[in-house]
């Protein structure tokens, strides 16, 4: 931690911060520069109210120097994290992972229907919504646990793992018990009740990015999962909120790379919901993995047409069939297979 | 719903949209501009599926007309809401309802201190966290039901009413029993699981708006507690995420008279956690006044330079109480009383 | 500066680290955290090339540790600057300063009406393009010099100094000619040679904030016309862009106290722009005087629904009127007269 | 247009919208909802004060239905535009063209070593300032028309073709006298000044997205300089402003499928700019080849770690030497050839 002292500051403003870091348990080292003193602080952890050295006469600004995070950290633990999901399914490896399905699960037949075509193009996982936070009270909220029923059924058809949302804390025990990876979806992000309990329990974790989340607060938020005890965390890259409204969010596609440098988490993109628009997501799905990305999720619909919720992003299974094709292609240029 | 067609539509893609238009239960509308067909539906309520007619050959997008939240809309009530919380407290009156205290409850002598500091000064609410939602897991959690009696024990000592946070549904009793008004904060804004249980209680609600959440949202969410039967809901202005990174946040002033016009929900400001610096507080409190605000929400801390969080943005109660004395010269010029 | 170094640094990259910083007429400063080795470097000026350190074996970052602009600063020059245009009219003294007019010179007759009205009202300046920036190059441009000339007549007809926008460096002799304070628009805030000729000759200027501009940006634009020699510069917070909707831009009200703190220039605010809706403009100018505002910038049109630009935004002449009645009322609370 | 009514609104408020209508010269269809009227307004072009119907009593909203640029539209002219710069280098056709270069032109030495290794690497285009917005006027401004001849002489050594910025609209000939693409910098995509004066020459102009400018405007930029005659505009992604900041831009990778869709005009990007950062560049490069981008600008410096500007996002040349092969390989499976 860095102090920086204003101008004009008095001896004994500096005297008070020496002070005050020795209580809070830091060692100082006193920078005089031609302009500007600094105080460089060193101790061995982060400690509750270093921040408030704000408020000591004669302070500018206090600067951190270390990264919050540590658990998920890649200089806590340099090598790739693999989340293995069984079956030969691992997050983090050299395959790429492709989850597809609709949105919402809405009935047995569109479900089955979708799950064997995204089978049969490639995808290991089927996404389905069975819990639906929407914005609007008004919208259809999800089958609850009739549709984790169906998402089940459908893995015993067609090999496929699931992934599904949580949004309850209450509702963990009872979505682990019929899911593969648990979601934890871009509003829940720091809901940090929810992630404190899926750290408690053992199944993998994908945690999508919030609308408005800074690349440190997602992986904090991750380090919440960790602290608890559950390693098995998958980030979801889903979009960000900003001003460009021809686009329902703005892909970040820098966190892929971003992410890759700082934590051993696998990352994987979510290009359906980010840009909420069909056209585009075969564009960006090739993009994330020419970025680096361990995986995408895709929404397809029978019908999309006809779709409860987010028809205008889904692919067909026609689409998809054709986008797995061009990613097949794709991925051994990037050190991947598919 | 308007349903703009594309520049070189066929007549029958046109019939496709007319007959799913039909099927959803809509009458639609035909105009032929010069350059451009448009399709206006018109039914009775927002139907899921309506967002998918762009998916249908020929259709360039579709712009929904009515704003999707009606309980907390002014076209539905055209009169403040008034929000009493016993005592001649009453949020939405002619009275100003100023809301102070620590960020959280640290410990008993804090905490009383600055209550009767904070009510001598005018103020009519204690606020303090006992469950702290905190960006790092490593971070001082809140004292939990150790902090909300002693949120209580200051009420009793100098009849202040409680504002404090609850971020788990299953906590909402626990606090409830202790608290006259539940907070939501800015990370829970959209945790419907929360607003749920929270509009099937009948405690007024403090709802923080998002960090990212646009307005309309902030008001879907009032809507989810409105939609459950407690219409005591009080909305809390509190910053929004920028590129601006001299404040933590950038408070949206405009909000204040937005909300007025679209809702008859009265809306307090937080200044303290808008700015994040204790420096700008005294200016953001007068303007939130001046732009209408009903009341404030703002921290105060014996020590700011002590406090165990958010320090950097507490008044001392010297500086709260000099701007309590500013405030209330303002307030008649604003139509208030303070 | 200070360079933070990787957690696992060798050696001879600290070494290397100190010999490009006394290469670049740094001295430093190395110290050793528990996790982490800073090296503090100090310098009596901002050299070239300096963030190019983070490039070299070890380096994890560069923290810069003083802001950038010097001229526009309050540590150079602690007391308020006025910004004397005549006749009384100065910027930044205890008088508010009310600059009020139609978006754009449209005819003599309206042009004469409104200036008319806003003086009686209380405005000093009027405001109008004769030179506009449209984001359409099918919109209307502006009367230029024809609008310059109908300003010169309507300040001799009411006394009303002149406020208007250059937009191409080669007019900055013929605006200034006629026009009492120069203003640069939002989208030219970063064109330098602009500002480099605005800084070559004696009027003030008006520089408005660029909607994604940081308020150390826009100082650091102010700086340039300082650097240049003229010392003029009366800063204009005109909102800035975010994904809310509901209003045009985001109003930045913070920035008011923030520039306050930071420069001794004075600052002004933009409702009208900022919120793109008249209704929200009364709400929004009592802010910005609450907040420690130095004056405003309305626009007023005659009949703003037929206004060839931005009649959304403009107030009435008897609107204004209003406004400014409720303004003199709020203006000795915050200090000030109008 | 569409005009959509108050919830309440009285027959004389319809009345009056329709005759304005009819005074603007727009033929009106008036739709009566369940719950609201709207009214469709026809029309043969976008006329001056159509959005001041807001104004009048009973208007909720004005929705606008037409995109507002035309030339620009792919609805106007369905096929790619090819942009051809001679010797067979042509933006918008099957072969990628990478142009590579210091952000800076500094010298004779640096800048002839750094053209032929990017040369020798397959780049097409030779980029390098001599003309440099700098945020700071203490900051190296650029070697100006020295600047321009060393380039040109780059040219005459390497058959690199050269773009360079142009920042005056006064220089616009002294730099196309050297140049074989003038480029709009981010901070100038709205200075109209310049616009125009690109529009009235022939060279063709590579025209950068401004920092908060959402692609709807940066299609108007465009717009701009193809209607006053030059078609030849080549698009440059260059990163937006948003709340991230490991990132110093975020590249909006959305944004090349996005323009794709709407325009015929090229896409290229710039990943060097956009993340600021060395690390990130081979990983945007390869997505943004992969999301369809025509070609890219990438900074290409023999010591980044010396360079007078943007040192820490530039590449060496052996860097870009390994890019410029995977990108190679990656070529193919988009459909192009490097």
């Amino acid at each position: 931690m860095i102090i920086v002292m204003k101008l004009d500051v008095a001896e004994e403003d500096i005297k008070r911060v020496e002070e005050q870091l020795e209580e809070l348990g830091y060692a100082s080292h006193l920078i005089r520069g031609v302009d500007r003193i600094v105080i460089g602080a060193v101790g061995d952890k982060k400690r509750e109210g270093a921040s408030s050295l704000e408020l000591l006469p004669g302070v500018e600004k206090v600067v951190p120097v270390m990264a919050p995070y540590k658990l998920v950290s890649r200089e806590v633990k340099p090598e790739n994290s693999l989340i293995d999901i069984g079956d030969g399914v691992v997050f983090g490896s050299q395959e790429l992972v492709v989850m597809a399905g609709p949105c919402a699960v809405e009935d047995e037949e569109r479900l089955f229907t979708v799950a064997e075509k995204v089978a049969a193009a490639g995808a290991r996982l089927l996404r389905g919504g069975a819990f639906k936070p929407r914005t609007s009270p008004y919208s259809f909220q999800g089958l609850e646990e009739e549709g984790l029923k169906l998402l089940a059924q459908a893995r015993q058809k067609t090999g496929l793992k699931i992934v599904t949302e949580v949004v309850n804390p209450q509702d963990v025990e009872l979505v682990s018990s019929y899911a593969d990876i648990l979601q934890v979806g871009a509003r829940n992000m720091q809901n940090y009740v929810l992630l404190r309990e899926l750290g408690r329990q053992s199944r993998p974790v994908l945690l999508k990015r919030g609308l408005s989340a800074t690349i440190e607060e997602w992986l904090m938020s991750a380090e919440y999962i960790l602290s608890e005890g559950n390693y098995s965390v998958i980030l979801c890259e889903r979009g960000i909120r900003t001003f460009e409204n021809y686009t329902r969010s703005t892909l970040d596609i820098s966190a892929v790379p971003v992410v890759k440098g700082r934590s051993h988490l696998p990352i994987v993109v979510d290009p359906s919901h980010s840009s909420g628009d069909r056209k585009l997501v075969p564009a960006l799905s090739r993009a994330s993995i020419a970025a680096g990305a361990d995986g995408l999720l895709i929404e397809v619909h029978p019908q999309p047409e006809k779709a409860m919720c987010d028809g205008p992003q889904s692919l067909t299974p026609h689409d998809f069939e054709i986008l797995m094709g061009e990613l097949r292609a794709l991925a051994p240029l990037c050190g991947r297979r598919l």
